[in-house]
């Protein structure tokens, strides 16, 4: 039961105290980040770590102005590939080699992927990346967990301006969402004191035969 | 280091022996789904589990065939809401109020919702809602990880044909992805010999300051 005791004790928190992660709890966190599983192994995006306070501080005003981007430990930035290219998925490709070495089999199927992809509209391609952030936060968020890290999902940002901010755009990235990592505000959090809520087995799953 | 020995022990299984799985490690895994976090609590999607050969057999040729539809044990259907309701997310907040009791300041915000989301396109929600489930999914893959229990992530199916198969467009629902779970075939399966290929952290993750 260890995974859902966790699953358990994790909740979105609404205040953090500006507590500082350990370094070792981090790098397990950001190592189930690389972990997750993407569609065709293509990791579309990048995950950008905000520590400083200066940073935190321009960002929080394009997030709601929500107190946890200021008081976080790390902030994590899931960034996604703006579009497919022939570059970026070679690119991938050879790091691919690098771990399993070159066959012609995985060649055919690189060649595959740029013919799929990269006749597909920019933002098909950018929403198929985005999805694979979507995995790789969502693995984040239970690591964070299994570390007895706090960690606050958010989709609720401007990401126009945080791109515009960090200069995403120019390097052709996206901003998808916000992971603020650190530890709740005992005493700020109105949400802590609330009982989990989620639908019942019965409403949310069903048995089809 | 236990989850992270779990996410490297997992990989996107390719062939299945047709084991299956205790029932209590499927709750463990159904469980995981229902406490995945999504936007304002509404979990907006449902699970179909299919564990009928019948039925597994039908869904088989509109994804691609892949074998692991016909040889899991477990079938998840990960479908999400094809659009947001006042009456939907009147129903979630009556889920909720049934756990943390009712709040003058939880309706307020009830309320907000459906004031912000009913006057959005329907396919603007439906990506919405599908964003919620790859959580979902996500803490799915994880938690079946945790149990030694093999998946196959799946987006590469026909979503309209499968949503025909099941009746789900006059449920307000679309299919958005799909996880086998079951037991590696070890000699069937050609990826099982290979090394796990990710970007290093380098390419993957950084710093700002």
């Amino acid at each position: 039961m260890e995974f859902l005791e966790h699953l358990n004790w994790r909740y979105a928190t609404k205040a953090m105290n500006g507590g500082k992660i350990a370094d070792d709890k981090i790098e397990r966190i950001l190592e189930a980040v690389r972990l997750a599983p993407t569609s065709s192994g293509l990791q579309p995006f990048e995950v950008l770590v905000v520590k400083g306070e200066e940073l935190k501080n321009k960002i929080m005003p394009v997030a709601n102005n929500q107190t946890v981007i200021r008081d976080c430990s790390h902030l994590l930035i899931f960034a996604a590939w703006d579009n497919y290219t022939e570059e970026r998925i070679t690119d991938t490709f050879k790091s691919m080699y690098a771990v399993r070495g070159f066959s012609e089999k995985w060649d055919e199927y690189r060649q595959f992927l740029i013919k799929s992809y990269t006749g597909r509209p920019a933002e098909v391609n950018y929403n198929h990346a985005a999805h694979q952030a979507y995995i790789a936060f969502s693995f984040a968020i239970a690591a964070a967990a299994t570390e007895k890290v706090d960690a606050t999902p958010i989709e609720g940002f401007n990401p126009e301006a945080l791109d515009e901010l960090l200069g995403l755009k120019e390097q052709g990235f996206k901003s998808v969402l916000l992971l603020p990592l650190g530890y709740r505000d005992t005493e700020k959090d109105w949400l802590i004191t609330m009982k989990k809520a989620r639908k019942t087995k019965g409403e949310l799953i069903k048995e089809l035969d």
